[in-house]
């Protein structure tokens, strides 16, 4: 059952190279340096993996196009805030992306469904050696990969896995559970990560220490403790769902989500999550979560709008997202 | 269109025995005495009707089966609450009743679907007739019919219809509506009558004036408001079911009871009528408005309990509704 209760596993590593100053202290032609420098690690490099990667320059995105990057976990909230010499390099899939001058010079990331998180850091690992190859990162013996914020200093790796917990959510133990993990080295916080609140009952799971322990030893100790969660929202569910009232609101997040013309994000991602809900607890079984799960992205506001290819208004987001949530889950 | 506005036509005739004071001043013995006179008056006649009534001692019902009647329209409120020395006959099809020792010796009632005055009338016409022929009434040539209560002392006839505004009443028009109609002689007021709140947009319209006014005129002026009420409630629709957020909740109303499994009385009544709001406005095709009003009855608390043949408590009765309601209208 694991898998279902883990949506997605995540693996960004944080490089810097070594002959620039940190993004924030660098101009703007500085950083297209920097850009073009990635840019041609990627490019000039022999991997088939290089060749699968599109550029994005982000100056030239609408703002919906940028937000939707947010919304699809692609970058960061704070990669969109300032686009100036901000570059995004992305494979086919969106599976492997590069934000190129955010915090760092480089944040490269890898996504994977479900709970995998050796083969997400075995591609990660692949993807910075090849930077590696052509570029020189700052690196320091004693404290390993130098980054601009100290908390990435060391491996500069933040692994995380996206939960679905509406059951130790509804029974309000995840307040508790979320005290207890800081003194484990981890956090658990909104879908979006740090200062987002959760919505859909999605929380990001993941390691807070870089420094002086190795990347295998972090990702151990997540997946340890990945599984105890899902175990505790596994037992949590089974009582949950023997409730008439839960089961009931069950039923009628899905008539709501098949027949409302009009639905705003909010409601949307309480409903989806419900009937996730609904599908682990075996009570819906005409649906699969891998359907919930997109949907809970694709309803997403700009991400919406992208799709759609058209300016919408607020009113006519919320009937455009009725009309995809109704078609998706008739 | 006006047959679908108005869901059923009421005629209630009250009649006195000459020879016996009103109910009221009766003990036990004489109420019983009155019964027994006019189980004979409709057993005694050649008439076709008479040989179709059924006779019931209210003394023996159940308090749930006393309820249903109440909520099935077949009795008032007033005679369930105290069933000694109480009658009623009633035909097999449940469009004729007599109430006896209610506040008059008798009350005869003919409910008839849709607006259908004068049919309903002659119908209750006839069965007068019959009751004549073998009863003495109290009647004053000057005053006309004698009953307990002056206002309904002349024709001793109440003709009402049971009217589905809610358009009408979702655009507050319905207040206003109210008041002007006191000054035309009519009072509209919840669909059990005097005292009764409105649920589910039901109202039921019906004459005050008994005294110095023939049956007919009565009737023909009933019958011109409900047809102008009738023609403002679908002018009303019109406008009101042009809003996304109108047909927002009319479809989502119809979602929500084809799915919930627990649902209250008042939910159901409010849901319902917004499906019948749909009905009207075209929105909804595959269901009819003799389904939604049929459901609307069957759905009542005690009229539930009484169908499904078992005593329930009120959350059982609560998951029973939802699951008639899903299986009729699935």
């Amino acid at each position: 059952m694991s898998k279902e209760v883990v949506i997605s596993t995540r693996i960004r590593l944080a490089r810097n190279l070594k002959d620039y100053p940190f993004p924030c202290k660098l101009g703007k032609q500085g950083r297209e340096k920097v850009i073009e420098k990635v840019k041609s690690a990627i490019k000039d490099s022999n991997s088939a993996i290089a060749s699968d990667f599109s550029f994005i320059n982000m100056e030239s995105l609408t703002p919906q196009q940028s937000v939707s990057l947010v919304e699809r976990r692609l970058v960061s909230p704070e990669f969109i805030s300032n686009t100036e010499g901000r570059g995004l390099l992305i494979s086919s899939d969106e599976s492997l992306s590069i934000m190129i001058n955010e915090e760092d010079h480089i944040r490269l990331q890898v996504i994977k469904p479900r709970l995998s998180l050796e083969q997400a850091y075995d591609t990660a690992d692949k993807l910075d050696t090849l930077l590696d190859e052509n570029l020189d990162f700052a690196f320091d013996k004693k404290l390993g990969y130098l980054t601009q914020c100290p908390t990435n200093l060391g491996t500069g790796m933040r692994a995380s896995v996206m939960l679905h917990l509406p059951a130790l959510e509804k029974s309000k133990a995840i307040s508790r559970i979320a005290g207890n993990l800081s003194k484990l080295g981890l956090t658990i916080r909104g879908a979006h990560g740090e200062g987002t609140e959760p919505k859909g009952a999605m929380y990001q799971l993941s390691n807070q220490v870089t420094l002086g322990i190795s990347e295998k030893a972090a990702i151990e100790n997540l997946k340890n403790i990945t599984i105890q969660l899902v175990t505790q929202e596994n037992q949590a569910r089974e009582r949950l769902c023997e409730s008439i009232d839960v089961r009931d609101a069950i039923s009628r997040s899905l008539g709501i989500l098949r027949s409302a013309l009009v639905i705003t994000h909010e409601e949307a991602l309480k409903l989806l999550s419900n009937v996730r809900l609904g599908i682990l607890s075996g009570q819906i079984k005409d649906i699969d979560t891998e359907t919930v799960d997109k949907l809970m992205t694709a309803v997403e506001p700009a991400t919406l709008s992208v799709n759609s290819n058209r300016q919408m208004s607020p009113e006519e987001r919320d009937e455009e997202r009725a009309k995809l949530i109704r078609e998706t889950l008739k």
